[in-house]
């Protein structure tokens, strides 16, 4: 930015551990960062965000503006409408975005899994619309206190491809602030890209223990499994144009065996009793093997396990 | 039997629940039937088995001899060994076996899975084989003290195959007793119709849960899932020679939809906390799917899947 723009107002929806994380990146970059969080409105509200990180040291994160509804929001409709929701059965997001959606708001996704921006395109058809997934490990420990543990990069692209000078913009807030946040021409197939580690590890991660990665590829068969999976995935991604680079699967397996061993995101929603990302990380690759009619038995079976596990803890509560 | 006959000495090694049950029978048929026991050695030589059954009534089997091991069984090599060990890793069963069959003595296998003959065929080549299924709900719920819920049938025949005098005997003591003993000509086949509901059923009610019949059944594509398992299991017995008919699989489906919700061995093994009979039901149909050449996917996954658990377990432990 230089000086003579003005600070961009930036919303953030959903601010748990991801999006207080970047917010707070965007706000020391100059940015007015607004919060909606629901169940710990008051704690952020009085105290703002704790972030430890030995990253990035301790810090706090005060919003310029926390609300509970998206609606109370001042000042017009923000330049950035940032989403961190969870996508998970039963949570309409447009509906919670649709008063923060002004005619130049550009919205920015920051979520997991494969297909997730076809809804809000549509929602939003006049819209420009950011796609990012973020390679981080951060989780909320407390209400208003985050725990960055490592990595940080924001991969991000339009949907559904280029780089536009917004989303240019919106990396260089981060970079700024030092945080990873590549550019990518085709947002689509890096996610795909990422959904063959995430499709396989995740589900497996919970079914099997919960268990750790290393923990997993050490299994009889465990490994094989993996590699299985991520074949199906692959071939779903090749077939809906989004052919992942040659050697992708060595190289996670290999990458995987070499960094410590690694809980998933959902095991440890399953081991906090939180939803998993069943949704966007499973259906939404089985939605599209089915579209573009690729044959998944272990995903598919990984799925409807899964379901069962969640639909007995569901009942249990 | 006629009254010329000399009662046959019966010798059951591993006389657990089922054990017991099928013993107390051979002995009201006038066997003289002894047990090779071993956590619960002092308690049945005390006092012998407490068998509860709505259908039978209370009974007490005092077997004629209460053994710690096969080789401290008097009066030469019984008649008919009966081996009700499970069938888990680590366990030799031929070692276990050996002294206590001599060249009369015919071998009773009465075990889960598939292709558990050929190791004790091999072992014992001059014995005669029969080898069975037990249809029965039977549970040990303290030392010595078992109970009977439902079923009763133990379907048997000669290994590889045919019904031999000997089988019929065996089969005719227990129907005097008022047990189900139907003879098949084909027990290798028989046991590839069961393992079509064991190798589904078992390992899903332990993964997505664990869960029962009706549970699996009714969760999003879980019945799905179990004919899936099923038609790969019916692959591979017929590439094995031997076919399961025409429909089983849905006559399979409904009477399962139709009978009270039922937890399976392996579920009920898992929440003991006890050994699961991976290797008979799992692993003994993928290797045989591998010597045949069929593809089995979901079959490869729920068995690693279940592999890990218990893996977890053990070293929890």
């Amino acid at each position: 930015m230089t000086e003579t723009q003005k600070s961009p107002r930036i919303l953030i929806l959903g601010a748990g551990a991801i999006g207080a994380f970047y917010g707070l990146a965007l706000a020391e970059a100059g940015a007015e960062v607004s919060v909606v969080v629901r169940s710990e409105y008051d704690i952020v509200k009085a105290n703002g965000y704790a972030l430890n990180s030995q990253q990035r040291g301790d810090k706090v994160f005060r919003p310029a503006q926390v609300l509970s509804s998206v609606e109370q929001y001042q000042g017009g409709c923000p330049d950035y409408l940032v989403v961190t929701l969870k996508v998970i059965d039963g949570l309409d997001r447009v509906s919670l975005m649709r008063s923060a959606v002004g005619p130049q708001t550009v919205i920015v996704l920051i979520e997991n899994g494969v297909e997730i921006e076809d809804e809000i395109a549509q929602a939003f058809p006049d819209n420009e619309l950011i796609s990012c997934l973020a390679f981080i490990q951060v989780s909320r420990i407390a209400p208003g206190v985050i725990i960055h543990y490592a990595f940080d990069a924001l991969t991000m692209g339009n949907f559904p491809q280029g780089v536009s000078n917004k989303c240019k913009q919106f990396s260089s807030m981060l970079i700024s602030s030092q945080v990873g946040a590549p550019l990518t021409e085709n947002v689509v197939s890096a996610r795909w890209q990422k959904c063959l580690w995430n499709a396989p590890f995740n589900p497996v991660s919970v079914l099997g223990g919960p268990i750790d990665t290393i923990k997993m590829l050490n299994a009889p068969s465990g490994e094989q499994l993996i590699r299985d999976l991520m074949r199906e995935v692959a071939l779903v991604a090749s077939a809906t144009g989004n052919p992942v680079p040659e050697g992708l699967i060595d190289t996670y397996i290999s990458s995987t065996k070499k960094a410590p061993p690694y809980k998933t995101s959902m095991a440890l929603d399953w081991e906090r009793g939180d939803p998993m990302e069943v949704t966007v990380i499973l259906d939404n690759t089985l939605a599209a093997a089915k579209r573009v009619g690729v044959v998944t038995p272990c995903l598919q079976t990984v799925t409807t396990l899964i379901k069962m596990l969640q639909l007995k803890k569901s009942e249990e509560k």
